[in-house]
C-alpha cells in the first residue's frame, strides 16, 4: 500500500493527507506528461480573466435545470435493444455517468415498469390488506399518512441489473447501458410491521402477496422474514414529495436490499397467506435459470455491487491526473471498503468512500490516478459489511453459467486504449 | 412519561413499542369519539372494493409529477409582502407543509437571491482564488470536477427565516411562510481544505471573502476557523446532479450550520486576507440590530431551531388519532432530541426522531396524538447534541428584543380551535 486514497475521508480529514492529495493534484497538473496535455488550474491574480456578473431571471415556483444541462433517461425495449420507440420501451436507465454524490435525481431514478406508466388519482386509489388476517382493511393515501412513519435512503436495483454483459460486452456501452437499472432515494412510508400488526396476521401467515395496479398487475410473493418485516415499508414518498406516477403514485412498497420488481408500484394489494402464490411472475418470469439447467426462484437478495462511473464506457481521458469515482451498492447492508485497480486486476488499493456509508444505499467511493498513457483496465471491487466481495466475471461465470438473465453483479471492466478512449469490455 | 411516543425509531423497533401504537391507532380509530369523525382505514375481504387495474402512459427521459400533485414554492417580496409579482420577488419559500422526509425536492429547495436567477454557461465561469496565497489560481468547473469531493445531506437555511414571527402572528400564515426558507439537499463538491493547501494560503491569513456572479455581487467575509475549514465546501452538484441555476450553477460556496447568505452562489472569487471585508453585505445588510440598539456584526451560525409541519397553519384537523409531523435542525450539529407540547407548553413529550439524525440537516420528528376536540395549542422544542435548547418566545424576545430581523428561532405554536382550524399565533 505505497498509495493510499488521498481523499479526506470526512469533514475532518488528517492534514497529512491532504498534504499529499494535493502535492499530487500539483505534480499532475505541472509535470512535462500532465501538463502539456492537462488544462487545469491557472495562474491568476485579478478578475480580469473572470467573466463580468450577470443578471437574472425573475424567482420562481420551481427551480428548473440550467440550459446547458442535459440529463436524461435512455427507455430500452430490454437487453440490448436500445434506440426504440417509447412504446416498446420496458425500461428507462438512470444516466450513472452524468450523476453525481448517491442520491439519485427523482425524475432520473430508473424506471421499469411491465404496462407503461399510469397516472392513479390518489383520492380514488384504495390498498386492500386481507388474507390470513384478523382484520381486513382498505386504506386510503390519507390513512397511510396519519400512520407512524420511517424515511430512509435506500437503492432499487432492477433484478436485470447487468444483463447487457452477462453473454458478452458490446464496446459501444455508456454506464447508463450497463449499469443504470440501479438509483438511490430518500423514501418516506408506513412499516410493514405497523400493518401486520394493524390486520392481526395470523401467527401461521409466513408470505405476502404484493400487486400492483398497472394493467400488468404485477404480483410477487414475499416470505415474511424478520429482516423484511422489520424493514419493508408502504411508501408514500419520495425524496421529500410524493411519489412520481412512474414510481408507484400514490403508493408503493419498499423492500432494502431485495429485486427491484419486488418493491411493487402502484400497491393495491397485500395479501397473507402460508405459501407462495407462484404467480407467472415467479414461475414464467424472474426466475434464474443455473449452470446445470435448473431454475431457481426467489432469489430475492440484490448483490454486492460496485461500478466506475467516470472515467466510464465511451468517455475519453488524457494522460496525467485523472479522478475515479464510482458508486458501489449492496442488499447485505453496509459498503464497507471499494477496491480500485488500475492495471486490468492486477494490483488493488482501496477507494475513499464518502461518508456516511448508509446500509442498502449506494455508497460513492473515489480514487486519484495519474494515467501514464499506455493502455490498461480499470476495475472495481465492492466488500460489504457481511464480507461479501464482489466477484470477478470469470468465477461468477463459473459459478453462474450463461444461462440466466439476473442478478449479474461481477466487476465491472473498462478499458482505456493510447488515445484514451474508455471501452466496456468483459474483463 | 405515561406516554411515549409510539413509532418504530428505526428498522428494528421493539414489538412493545409497537404494539403500543397499534392499539392506540386502532382506538382513535374506532372509539365513538374518533370513529364518527375519522374515516379511517374499512374493513374488507375482497379486491370489490379497489379500482380496477389501469394502463399507463409511455416510459420516457424524465418522471415528470403526478398531474394530481401540486407543489410549488411562493415567490415573495419580503417579510409580509406577499403575492407580489415575480419582477420584486427576492425570496421564494419551499412548501414545508406539503413535504415528507427530510429531503427537500431539488426543485423546491428555497430560494434568496438579491438579483434575480442568471444562468451562467460553465464553460465560461471562472473561480478566482487570490489574495493571501503564493498559488493565485482560476479554476473551470471541470478543474473542480477533477479534485477530492463530498458529499454531504446539510441544511441552508435563510437567516431571515421567521421574520414573519418576529413582531406580530399573523393567524392565515401556512409553515411555508413562516419557516419556508430552510431546506435540506445532498450537495456534492471540493472541500475547502484542499483549495486552501492548492493555493498555499499564507499562514496569517484567517479571512476569506467569497463572491458571487450574479448582478447584485454578493460578498461576505468568512472567518476561517477550524469548523469552517473542515467542513467548508465548494459545490457542484445537488442531490445527484449539476446545481441548479437558481442555486448557484454552476458552482457555489456550502458553510454547513451558517448564514444561508454565506453559501455564496455563483461563486467567482474567494480573497484570503487577514481582516473582514466589511462589505455593504455585513454592514448595511445582515447586521443585527440588538435590544439596546446596538448593532451585532457576523452572527454568522444558525440556531436551534424546529417547526411542527402537520398540522400547521390554514389546516383542518378532526377530532380523534392526529399525527404530529415536523422538521428540526441545528447550525450546532445533530439533533438529538424534540419536545412536543400538545397543551400549549404546559407538558411536554418527547418526539420520535427519523435515523440516522445527520449533522447540520433537518431531522424528521413525529408523535401520534388523539385530540379531544377542546381548543389547544401545540408546540415543539429541539434539543442538538451540543446541549442547545431551543427557546420559547418569551425568552427569546427577553434576550434579543424586537429590533432585529435575523435569527429568529422561537418555539413556533400553532392553536387549534374547536372547529379543527390551525392558525399561526405568538405563543
Amino acid at each position: 500500500m505505497t498509495d493510499q486514497p488521498e481523499l479526506p475521508n470526512d469533514a475532518v480529514a488528517s492534514s497529512r493527507l491532504r498534504h499529499l492529495s494535493r502535492r499530487r493534484f500539483i505534480m499532475a497538473s505541472s509535470t512535462g506528461l500532465a501538463g502539456a496535455v492537462v488544462a487545469g488550474p491557472v495562474a491568476a491574480e485579478t478578475l480580469a480573466d473572470v467573466p463580468p456578473r450577470e443578471p437574472g431571471a425573475d424567482l420562481s415556483a420551481h427551480s428548473e435545470r440550467s440550459k446547458f444541462v442535459k440529463l436524461g433517461r435512455i427507455p430500452e425495449a430490454g437487453p440490448g435493444k436500445r434506440n426504440v420507440d417509447p412504446d416498446n420501451a420496458i425500461n428507462s436507465k438512470a444516466p450513472l455517468d452524468k450523476l453525481v454524490g448517491s442520491i439519485t435525481p427523482t425524475d432520473l431514478h430508473y424506471e421499469r415498469s411491465h404496462s407503461g406508466v399510469p397516472d392513479l388519482d390518489p383520492d380514488k386509489h384504495r390498498l386492500l390488506i386481507h388474507g390470513m388476517v384478523q382484520k381486513p382493511l382498505v386504506l386510503t393515501v390519507d390513512d397511510l399518512r396519519t400512520m407512524p412513519s420511517i424515511s430512509r435512503i435506500v437503492f432499487i436495483e432492477c433484478t436485470g441489473n447487468g444483463w447487457e454483459n452477462w453473454k458478452k460486452a458490446d464496446e459501444n456501452l455508456t454506464v447508463q447501458h450497463t449499469h443504470g437499472l440501479v438509483s438511490t432515494n430518500e423514501w418516506t412510508g408506513v412499516p410493514l410491521r405497523f400493518l401486520v400488526d394493524l390486520v392481526e396476521k395470523d401467527h401461521e401467515s409466513n408470505w405476502m402477496l404484493a400487486e400492483g395496479g398497472d394493467a400488468a398487475g404485477v404480483d410477487r410473493s414475499i416470505p415474511l422474514t424478520d429482516e423484511i418485516l422489520n424493514e419493508a415499508f408502504v411508501a408514500y414518498g419520495q425524496n421529500g414529495e410524493p411519489l412520481r406516477p412512474a414510481h408507484g403514485f400514490p403508493m408503493r412498497l419498499i423492500m432494502p436490499g431485495f429485486e427491484g420488481n419486488l418493491n411493487i408500484k402502484w400497491l393495491r394489494r397485500l395479501k397473507f397467506g402460508d405459501q407462495p402464490w407462484m404467480t407467472r411472475w415467479e414461475t414464467a418470469r424472474y426466475t434464474q435459470l443455473l449452470a446445470d439447467g435448473k431454475a431457481e426462484q426467489f432469489q430475492l437478495r440484490m448483490e454486492t455491487n460496485s461500478v466506475i462511473t467516470s472515467p466510464s464506457g465511451m468517455m475519453e481521458i488524457r494522460p496525467g491526473y485523472n479522478r475515479i469515482s464510482g458508486l458501489a451498492w449492496s442488499g447485505h447492508g453496509k459498503i464497507t471498503r471499494v477496491d480500485v485497480s488500475t492495471d486490468g486486476a492486477n494490483s488493488w488499493k482501496p477507494a475513499q468512500l464518502n461518508n456516511p456509508a448508509l446500509p442498502k444505499a449506494q455508497t460513492r467511493f473515489q480514487m486519484d490516478w495519474v494515467w501514464n498513457g499506455k493502455p490498461t483496465k480499470i476495475v472495481s471491487r465492492a466488500t460489504d459489511e457481511m464480507g461479501n466481495v464482489q466477484p470477478d466475471r470469470n468465477s461468477f461465470i463459473a459459478q453462474e453459467g450463461t444461462n440466466a438473465l439476473f442478478h449479474y453483479h461481477a466487476q465491472q471492466t473498462w478499458s482505456i486504449d493510447t488515445a484514451g478512449r474508455v471501452r466496456n469490455v468483459l474483463a
